[in-house]
This record gives C-alpha cells, sequence and structure tokens, in this order.
C-alpha cells in the first residue's frame, strides 16, 4: 500500500487507534473539567469551565479529522501529543508509517 | 417613591437582593455541573455538560438584566423561581413591592 492508499486491514487499524485517542483525549478533558467543577466557588469560575469546554470542544473537533488524505498527519499529531503510540499502528504499511513517524519529528500539522 | 424610580436605598436593597439570587443560582448549576461531571463516562458524555453549561449562561445572561424599568419584572421572576424571597426586598417602596408580587403571582415575564 502506498502513503494515500489505505487497505481495508489499515483503514480498520486506523479507525481503532484513532478512536482510542479521541476517547482518551476526552476522558483527559473530563478529568479537568471534575478538577474545575470541584474547585468553583464564584460565579466567574462556572464561566471559565464553560470557556474551557467550549475551547476543548472546538480544539479536538478540528484534531480529529479522520479524512484518509489527512490522516497520516493527523497521527503524527496524536503521537507527539501522547494520545497514540506508535505501537498502535502496527500493521500500516511501512511507508505509512515512516511518513507518519517523521511527520511526528518534525511537528507538521495538518493544514500547516 | 413610584413604580419606576428607586430611591438610593432602594437601590442599595436592589443590588444585594439581585447579587445574591446570581450567585445562588450559579451555585445552584455549579452543583449540577459537578453532578453530571461525576457521571460522564464517554465523549457525548462531556459534550452534553457543555451544552448545558451554554445554555445556563445564555439563560442567566438573559434574565439577569439590571436595569430599573425591567428589575420589578426581574424579581417578580427570581421569587417565582426561588432565588429570592419577598423579605430580600423589604425596604422598597410598598408601590414597588405590591407590583413585584402582582407580576409574581402571574407569572409576567420581562418581554411578554
Amino acid at each position: 500500500m502506498s502513503k494515500t492508499d489505505w487497505s481495508k486491514q489499515e483503514k480498520t487499524i486506523g479507525r481503532i487507534a484513532f478512536e482510542a485517542a479521541y476517547f482518551r483525549e476526552c476522558m483527559a478533558a473530563r478529568d479537568v473539567v471534575r478538577k474545575m467543577a470541584a474547585e468553583i466557588d464564584d460565579p466567574p469560575g462556572l464561566w471559565r469551565l464553560s470557556d474551557f469546554l467550549t475551547e476543548k470542544r472546538k480544539e479536538i473537533d478540528e484534531k480529529y479529522d479522520y479524512r484518509y488524505s489527512v490522516l497520516a498527519l493527523v497521527f503524527a499529531r496524536l503521537i507527539r501529543e501522547g494520545w497514540i503510540k506508535q505501537e498502535d499502528l502496527v500493521g500500516l504499511s511501512d511507508e505509512k508509517l515512516e511518513q507518519i513517524q517523521e511527520f511526528a519529528e518534525t511537528g507538521i500539522k495538518p493544514g500547516n
């Protein structure tokens, strides 16, 4: 398989890694929300939590873009940020793994 | 004092009751947020909390309108919803108290 064509097996591996990262990142945000909520003792604290969630949602919505044309970049970012590991992607073609690793090291983001 | 002119003392009483209601309602929302946050176990639960906060903020922003021209209606609503009691408004003119009571009983809202 080339860098841009995804086999059926690769799509399955990619989808599982993608969904797992999404779940982990949302649950990490949930933990921050619980901590913030526990510490709220005035109205501005409540609105800070609202702002945090609005921003986090926007960030996550933008980040988790499951188009095959950008997926290598998405995975590179998720590796860099610690939401997935290289091992989660075992089974992708060597070309894809090398490309993802290269993007992860150089810090290229989708849209750059 | 008439129904629409607010003396300095009435303004002080009004401001204190208004701020206290705002604080109580925000802290009640905070308690709901804590309960929702404690129960989140998947990403949709996180976004439901975000939606709740966005809606609550909009509702509270619209409700807490401190213009003297609408304040009797605002207080009537706050009494009806339990965020203030008639006793919190002692010191306002009899005309204002009667008007607020009447609005509270008839359920008129600002903007109606």
